[in-house]
């Protein structure tokens, strides 16, 4: 297994993607699979999936494929992801208790403990499990609750102020749903989940 | 002007983002900006600005930049934004509310004319200025306010059926939210707006 730091971002990407795919197939009894199943199903190359597997140690079997819990225990511990990581949302609108009732990605360790709102309207109020709170008590509950990662879901205009806020409190990884780019430390990570991107980008195609 | 087919999908999916610090740069009646101010604000390499911009012709002058107007006309140009898309979203959830009222890239001509559910309890309540309607009147609906974008924010077991539906229905582009692939005619481009995958991939980076 070749060191962190080796490891493409493209690869990174896919990991979760062949995670997910594996967790349906577990959830099925469906013990192996071949790259070529993966391939069809998540519309990547076979040779390609081989060869980002193969990254992390040969796993693969020929004529019988990939052993499945192997495989998920596997990209769990290379993403990380055979810990709980904690994670805190900023924004409780629309957006942010989609975010929380979207349970896909609490299967894979990865958990909301926390959301806060600058609103007194908002604060208080329930998703899901948690109740909003004020944004005063951001820096204390990250802290108490170890949370790593933030989500900023607020508009543009309180993005960056938000994420300064987020990374005095020492949180090491972001993911910003606001359209802008924001200014962190470099040993802050940020994750643009950028949906007007994608979106202006497919007129480019139209006819 | 290169012919459109030769323009790679990295600098299609640049050019969302160039467009919209423009509109921020021109609503602040900022007339002119540099591929270094671009590049520091974009978190992008100058260089790779102007390589970018200058695939579409020649507009940067030396000394004084880019012309913020003249450059977000051309761009809207080539990403076919100079005209209306309409777009039609199925899933009256949390998320369907939230990209209903993100008004951000209603300014870049892309418009949610229709909202569709199949929960009787859904149909008829209001989004924004839209009605939801029941997907009984989806095809309808389609041809005769010009869909050419279906945005899926459904759970991930409805989003392939929903898919085939808005195909049917010829729509010619799709941005999907489910966490799933979906199979679709070669001649339908799907674009993934999957924040699981950014946020999983964000605990490679923690320590």
């Amino acid at each position: 297994m070749k060191s962190p730091e080796k490891i493409s971002e493209a690869v990174v990407r896919r990991l979760p993607i062949y995670l997910r795919y594996l967790l349906q197939l577990q959830s099925r009894e469906i013990h192996t699979v071949s790259s070529q199943d993966l391939g069809t199903r998540l519309n990547l190359n076979p040779a390609q999936i081989r060869k980002d597997l193969a990254y992390f140690g040969d796993f693969g079997r020929k004529g019988i494929g990939y052993e499945v819990d192997y495989l998920i225990d596997k990209i769990r511990q290379i993403l990380k992801l055979d810990r709980t990581v904690n994670v805190a949302l900023i924004g409780a609108g629309n957006l942010g208790r989609a975010l929380c009732n979207y349970t896909a990605y609490q299967s894979d360790r990865m958990k909301i403990v926390a959301v806060f709102d600058a609103s007194p309207a908002k604060t208080g109020e329930t998703i899901s499990t948690l109740i909003v709170q004020p944004m005063e008590e951001l820096s204390t509950t990250i802290g108490l609750k170890e949370v790593r990662i933030g989500i900023i879901a607020v508009p543009s205009a309180e993005a960056q102020q938000v994420a300064d806020q987020f990374v005095a409190a020492g949180v090491e990884a972001i993911l910003n749903f606001a359209p802008i780019i924001l200014k962190v430390p470099e040993t802050v990570r940020v994750h643009y989940a950028d949906f007007t991107t994608e979106l202006l980008s497919l007129a480019y195609y139209l006819e």
